[in-house]
């Protein structure tokens, strides 16, 4: 080859002058404004731009009166963000919750005993001996389960009263009703009606509760799933539009666009999570997946993933979707919106 | 600083010769033995060395008589897998298991109608049209659940006949016994006697049916979850040593630890995942988190967690620490194993 | 077991009371602050924690006068972070940048051709016709290398008419001078001495036409990379105070943290990777492995690492720890940071 | 909606009946055959699929006589693969290696004096006490580093005799021919004259002692990287047919798929990476990114990624494909398998 023939290859040229944006990051030169900052990653690319879209995505599920489905899995409530979803809740900004055992029972828990800031690296049998429980950075004292026994042990006789067999909805639903804490998810759901989805409810501290319960004061209890998920289901058949925020992955994430199927797909999608494609995986499943089972709708921009941890961008979506966002036609979240500000 | 100050920073030396092994791969030299390059990955380094002892801690187990748990997630039966865990179930080789309900979905369907080999990239919407679903690089063509339907609408009536109130655990172990298939989980686990949970049995097209067999035939029946979790302890506190095999992670993974907290912790724990301890997720967590919540007990190598996607290592621990390996002391296994070969 | 056994399992309870800060996440009742909202981060847990002490190690650096590293892969000037990288430059708020080829590349033909916002997901071979080379979701046109071409067709003869042996260094230095855009990393570290190591120069379409360039002109010319190595340590060894701002692995960050090692470590570091531990890789290696080399210093607190893709976080680091901090003793930041506002 | 409207929604229904090969695993009835397991990954999914395939190509690339590009990252070398690379240099199996500086470094040491397995969660200031550093779980006693340096003191003079200027190439040549061990990557590439290009060779310890070297000795020493560029490039362009095996990611990657760009792309290309798509990363960049550049040229079949860390699948990819494998009509290969057997 003579370097004319190799440059064919290595810079063919193009004649095409592509109609997108231009990539380009956010101006540092003059006044600072994060809002500005936050709107210039639509065209910084990678995951920023994702972002971007995601926020763009729930403000037109908002606009479109759409019913909100929120998925979280466990430890989201463990952090900080359990704060951000009280207020979701709070203010009446989603209409579906659906999550794991485990951010019920630490719900509670928070609303009386906080968890600590801790370590990623500790002497593990050390901190057994102590009593405290490690959770990524997080760290909670097992006197804190020693209080949820409690508290729980005050709570089932009268949950189970008239019934033996509840359900998961019903159990956060009244267990939420106890509570008096303006940032407890399962208060404000409780308040406002949300219903908080959570078929594997004995997967958790609340699990080993009922287990107690169940072997020392009354062998009859039991949780009942099936009810619920007919709920859920009827819940999607019922709404005109749908829109799913699912913040990490697992069961949650399934329980939404599975449901969803019925109604023929959700019509938004915004993910968060760390999931990864190559393994298969329901939780790494990127929302294309969903377009083929009919769980999404396909339109070209209906649903996005942000590939990342969801600390770093859950508040950053809530801030500027929800907070700072009054939704066009929507009565109702513009009020609460108004009301809050 | 001079050169030698510097030195000092860049090559300080040490005196200390170090007792462990020598990083040493395969020696490619000589007649080829797939068994021994296994054996060399145990002074390969990274993630290889976490297979060679996954592969130990198995081996140990199974010395050690211990009641092995066996968890995995939905997508562990989508893929070939299915027939490695069917070996397991069918040689009793394990004792218990736990699952999320897509897998016991697919593994009925696999029975009668294969999954076919797919592609990641695909137009998602045509797929949409022409029926056909995307599972990672699997196909499954809509027509598995049309057949699905009709398998379980024969079976529900029978199920639900004496009680109406059923559980997950029940689910599987009379199901299992409708099926004649020697590469099917269910049946194998059915004929053993090896339970398989699965707490959110509704959490895939078995809910569908389940849902679509309330509202039209029967609004009495219900999934009642709370009695297979207090058996699950109890298998626990009978047991004289636990060790865990925990492929993806998600609620079986916490099912399996949690309920062995129960008893003081697993004596013997083998992770293998893709999850990402960064994340604060169960799925990520590793082995040594667990040690401080009791979950695991603390004895230098009684855990290990293999960094990679389930389907390239999974047949690889099974062929040396079960297929090929006759455990010591343990009359039972040695028997299935020599039965089998 | 008893139950009263199994509880001392389930629920060992502790006296402890930790005095780490509770786990909080922001509040959003109230005026909304976007600047709290990121303090909030601290004590929300997982990667938010990670990003809030980062932008608390970064203000220390500033505060302690330390020189500091700004270490980025080639892709994250393919990106929008671009013009944050420009920004720094430009107001002289990092001392040495060590990069990969692709972004020298990169940064020059964004001075007169933008790179634009593309797709994950498209018909490769297709775009390979269309003369549109794609990068993540960003798209450049081949027309941008035909233009790059004549511009370093131009420069070459000047760059290497007296030495015909010259070094990365100078050619990021001697190329940035020929610029004149505010937004250019190239143009603004050369108007401040910022020096741009980058010792694999050819590896990128930089080397491509300095190959044309050395068949077809210029047999004798050459890039020679010790000198600048030797540079880079210098730079280390005189400087009272080292920090490193980490973005992304491979090349650049190993540059830094080995050049520190003569120094006897850098002071203060701050990763921010998608980058995983379990392959041993560099790229993926926490700073806590570079302490064990000697080449971060060990201190409680002076280094941390965000598992984030950058786009996600670099600007808000950049926002809270430059443009919005005045460093308590530094004059020169200080006044940087002043007259830009 | 009725229940049959939303049936057509669950289950659509197919009539197509695909022509693919059914997902199934090996099957562990009857005797033990590994050779047959691997076979089975063909069909398993997920990522035991693509090494299935990657094995397929690595065997069309052989029979169709390919020059073969082997790229690899440092820690590559650090792990027991670097006795698999010897392997593929010794027996000639590989005609061009790309890599980094670390792997040159270390391929050295290991003639003389082995690295230790060791842990990844261990006391890193402790560490540095003792002059051990870590390596993922990979333990180098600095003494190694001592060893090595006069190692080099003792070839630098000779290296340099004749001219003060060299390139990587030559350097790892000269070096490799002072080397006689049969497990050196260096002394067999150096005897079958393949070429090892490495243009950072300054960033690990030999960069270090160069510029003690240069510093101490001889001012005026340096490295040349350009040459080796334009003869990777022509290497490139007199190949008939190329085919690249990439280990990891990072410059080796792009150094390989970047020359192949001047021939108008490389034949076959297998990946084993971690890296992740998201970042917009080089390394994480599937095969397909590439196709859009002109660096890998488009056929269905001629690249793939295996997702997976490298020393888990390596020396079974080698295994199957170089060592048990004789290519069709490749008469060199052929017998260097026969000599070896
Ligand atoms: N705090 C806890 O995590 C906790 C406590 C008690 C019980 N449990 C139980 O453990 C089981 C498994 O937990 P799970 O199903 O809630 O999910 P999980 O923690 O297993 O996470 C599932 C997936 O979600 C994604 N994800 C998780 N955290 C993320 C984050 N911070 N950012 C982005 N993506 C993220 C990841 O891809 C992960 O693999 C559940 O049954 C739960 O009740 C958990
Ligand atoms: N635009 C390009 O990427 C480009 C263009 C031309 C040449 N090249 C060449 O390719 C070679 C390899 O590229 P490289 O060394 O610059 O790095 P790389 O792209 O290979 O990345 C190295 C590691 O950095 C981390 N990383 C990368 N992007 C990240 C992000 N957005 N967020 C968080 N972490 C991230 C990842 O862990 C990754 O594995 C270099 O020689 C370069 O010159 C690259």
């Amino acid at each position: 080859m003579t370097d004319d023939d190799t440059k064919d290859n290595v810079i063919p040229g193009s004649e095409e002058e592509l109609a997108t944006p231009d990539v380009r990051g956010y101006d540092f030169t003059g006044e600072f404004d994060l809002a500005e900052l936050l709107a210039s990653y639509e065209t910084t690319g990678f995951q920023a731009t994702h972002l971007a879209e995601a926020i763009d995505i729930v403000k037109r599920m908002r606009d479109d009166g759409a019913t909100i489905y929120c998925t979280y899995t466990s430890n989201i409530v463990s952090s900080g963000l359990r704060e951000t979803l009280a207020y979701l809740a709070r203010e009446n900004l989603v209409d579906v919750m659906i999550t794991t055992s485990g951010s019920i029972t630490e719900d509670v828990i928070k609303t009386e005993k906080p968890f600590k800031m801790g370590e990623w690296d500790v002497d593990e049998a050390a901190m057994r001996e102590r009593g405290i429980n490690r959770l990524g950075n997080i760290f909670v004292p097992s006197d804190r389960y020693v209080w949820l026994e409690e508290y729980l042990n005050d709570f089932f006789p009268e949950f189970f009263a008239e019934e033996k067999v509840r359900t998961p909805v019903e159990f956060s639903r009244e267990l939420g009703a106890t509570i008096d804490d303006e940032h407890s998810i399962l208060a404000n759901a409780a308040d406002n009606d949300i219903p908080i989805f959570c078929p594997a409810l004995t997967d958790a501290e609340v699990g080993n509760f009922l287990y107690y319960y169940k072997q020392g004061y009354d062998s009859d209890v039991g949780i009942e799933i099936l009810q619920d998920y007919d709920d859920l289901i009827e819940e999607g058949l019922l709404a005109d539009k749908t829109g799913l925020i699912v913040i990490g992955g697992g069961l949650p994430k399934h329980h939404a666009i599975m449901t969803n199927l019925f109604r023929g797909g959700a019509d938004y999608a915004v993910y968060i999570s760390t999931g990864v494609e190559g393994d298969g995986s329901l939780s790494g499943a990127p929302p294309d997946e969903a377009v083929s089972w009919g769980k999404i709708k396909e339109e070209v921009t209906n649903h996005v993933e942000v590939k990342a941890e969801a600390t770093l961008v859950t508040p950053l979506l809530v801030a500027e979707a929800f907070k700072k966002y009054e939704p066009a036609g929507g009565e109702d979240e513009a009020e609460a919106t108004a009301a809050d500000d």
